[in-house]
């Protein structure tokens, strides 16, 4: 009995070198094709320079869908279509301004600075004659409770810094962004009139970064817009210098934005699949959003995810692998400001009794790989955990618990399907978020086939295996 | 006796336990300190465009020096100081130019095509006159060898490719760099009268990367340059359109280059100390070296490395950390055509009779920092993994064996000193090392300040433990 359990355990030993020794095979045949063959560079290329911007419901969206489906024909999937979704329809309207006027005590004149600004998407315009009121600071909303009397008809300008102290540049935009998404509703609801935000990022430039915020309906929709940091911390010593002196000078913030929403419209996920041989009825989902803000190319955001995605259904086809599972190539709509794409996609996958297996995101910029956040069970994680030796040397190294993206966070709502987002390093990854300065040129060739790699490897290990 | 070697195991942990939490609060400090008012970037900024480039001999080293002496004793060193040692003295004594000129069959006139290239450092020139000869495309220097009949009069065109199936760059860079180190020499052997190199990049642009070459005295010593991948590419496809068709045109290249060696000159190693309290006379080395190409900023190689050195002292000294054991910050002298300055340093050392613990090198780039690489004994090597719980929150989460820098090569050699070396992201290195493009915009400051961080926690254990 005891010999058998040996001879068992020898033999199963055996087996799972094999399927080792298989697998790293494998996994360097499909890193060779990407890093010599790889079009990910280029798909990204003309998807920033030749399409540019694509908010929902603008002409890039439109533009970009069509030219998806067409990649995804193109890249040799077996199926490729449009899932039909409504949009929000959100448009700037014009050109976001803003100066800080300033009265020396005593003087007649008015100076005037012009500040880089940029609205906050879903954000509303303050009409022709935008807003003039002065302006307070606040570093935060425990401060902004302590002077709410101090706050009716003016600016609010939220100077809370984005800190450096934390390691993965996520827990900081974690920690900031609530200044964004609520600062808005929070000053109105105490009579502000219009809201400033510093930037979420710790660029060494000016650029401003913008990013959705939401409305509390139980208050007015005030302008809002974010500030570059440079331009933020020049405010700050304006501000504070006038609390110093014993003569100030009257400060007022001028804004003009424009924003609006039109009726929502038409947008689409654009989805290419690899039918399954062994288990067609379970699919497992890579992908990332199609969909940008309008003041960039958003190559890092996300179009790195998208042409990662595209590339890994290329490299599984040019090296002629056939899939045991079904695998799904998503193009999501609309994860900017409305998720909309997402939801869709969960909704029309719970109406057909669809079996989701697994579903992988990139959304976190197109730098170096690092590692993989997951989500799921413990058993789950554990069979995750397993095939790191294999991945690892293609550069994540880093396997943790908790991870995914906004676009497949519904799927896992809906069926608990485990979820898992690609960790690339994120130093840079807010020097350009939502900013004018995401474009095709801030992404490295390498680095984004590098994504494309590993995260074909973690695909091709869940069709294998299962999950 | 079985409970009180319960009780020893159970109070032993409880010591291991404090020590560790100790360590990673005080690791927290330093990268708080760093992250928060971190100089290294403002210092690379200065060394860069106030000083720029700086190889052995020319005035930009001369300048660096100073400028390496006075911030050695801003940032808190107890004494600062060089050590001379005589340098090499090449200088490019020109502009570098480099065209394919074409006659076509039946033609009178030859058209030219200028190609992006910059003669190898050392090189020397090819007189006034310059070269103008047939050129010969070889892949590998076994092709060389079965056409050697083919070369004589020729000018040699390596037209090696930086193989990208390498997941870290440095790999294909030790496949590829004996095309330039050897090349000319190889090529010379069979009468060759120049040599172009294809540049160790797979960059997306055409900038030319230089680097030494080192001649066999055994040959003559011809002029040789390194050419941008576009042009590599481009003169390929020429030479191979000619070989494919019955009526060739006529195709000589043109090389313009000016190299020559100067007398040797003074140069210095610029050296800050931290005296030990505790041992003061067990020495840790950490530093990257001070020169740079002609070409370009050498803002990645190695201005990062300095400037990460002297970051490291300034922010021990701002929280005040008193080291157990002597702490050197070494800019070094000529690494990039000579290694006198990591000679001498280990020369000296050795004359002195001086004890050296450890020794660590930044050589890599200011990028994201990944890990180290460790040269060492296997128990100095298990005591260095058994710190990686502590450094990896930082980033650096891979440790392995093998590493240290060509400046502290030779101190491991004297002394078999263990080494190690900073291993940032390595994806990007390659697209501007050695290249005009290797420019201070190209380093990110969270990147540089993080690879900071982690070599001051090495550094720190280090002192604490010894090695």
């Amino acid at each position: 009995m005891r010999k058998l359990s040996v001879l068992f355990i020898l033999l199963f030993s055996v087996i799972v070198a094999f399927a080792q020794k298989e697998d790293s095979a494998f996994i360097k045949r499909i890193s060779d094709e990407i890093l010599m063959n790889g079009k990910a560079y280029e798909n990204l290329r003309h998807l920033t320079k030749n399409i540019g911007a694509r908010l929902a419901g603008s002409q890039g969206m439109v533009k970009s869908e069509q030219w998806g489906l067409k990649i995804m024909q193109e890249s040799g999937a077996d199926k490729a279509y449009m899932q039909e979704c409504m949009v929000p329809h959100w448009v700037r309207g014009g050109e976001d301004k803003a100066a800080l006027k300033k009265k020396t005590a005593g003087a007649t004149e008015w100076t005037s600075k012009t500040l880089d600004v940029v609205a906050l998407g879903n954000s509303i315009g303050g009409g022709k004659n935008g807003i003039s009121a002065e302006v307070i600071e606040v570093k935060s909303f425990d401060e902004l409770e302590k002077r709410k009397d101090e706050v009716k008809g003016k600016v609010v300008f939220y100077n809370y810094k984005f800190n450096p102290t934390f390691i993965r540049t996520f827990q900081a935009y974690g920690d900031a962004n609530k200044y964004r998404g609520q600062g808005p509703s929070m000053a109105a609801k105490y009579g502000a009139v219009g809201v400033v935000v510093r930037s979420m990022s710790h660029s060494t430039d000016n650029n401003p970064h913008t990013g959705s915020t939401r409305y509390d309906s139980a208050y007015a929709k005030i302008p809002a817009v974010a500030i570059g940091l440079q331009d933020a911390d020049w405010l700050s010593t304006e501000i504070n210098a006038q609390a110093e002196t014993t003569k100030p000078a009257q400060l007022r913030l001028e804004l003009f934005t424009n924003g609006h929403f039109l009726p929502d419209t038409i947008g689409h996920n654009i989805i290419g699949e690899l039918k399954g041989a062994e288990f067609p009825e379970e699919i497992i989902t890579v992908g990332g959003h199609l969909d940008s803000w309008d003041n960039c190319e958003g190559a890092h955001d996300d179009g790195a995810g998208c042409v990662q995605t595209i590339e890994i259904l290329r490299a599984f086809k040019a090296i002629g692998y056939k899939p045991k599972r079904t695998i799904r190539f998503v193009l999501f709509a609309n994860e900017e400001n409305g998720l909309r794409g997402g939801n869709k996609y969960a909704d029309e996958a719970k109406a057909k009794g669809e079996k989701h297996i697994f579903a992988l995101e990139s959304d976190a910029g197109g730098f170096t790989p690092r590692g993989f956040g997951m989500t799921g069970t413990d058993e789950q994680f554990q069979k995750f955990l397993s095939w790191k030796p294999l991945i690892a040397p293609y550069g994540c190294s880093e396997f943790n618990r908790g991870g995914g993206g906004a676009d497949i966070g519904p799927l896992n709502r809906a069926f608990k399907t485990p979820t898992a987002g690609l960790n690339p390093d994120s130093q840079r990854y807010f020097d350009v978020h939502h900013a004018r300065n995401d474009v095709f040129e801030a992404v490295n060739k390498r680095e984004l086939d590098l994504g494309a790699v590993n995260m074909a490897a973690l695909i091709y290990l869940v069709d294998k295996y299962g999950m």
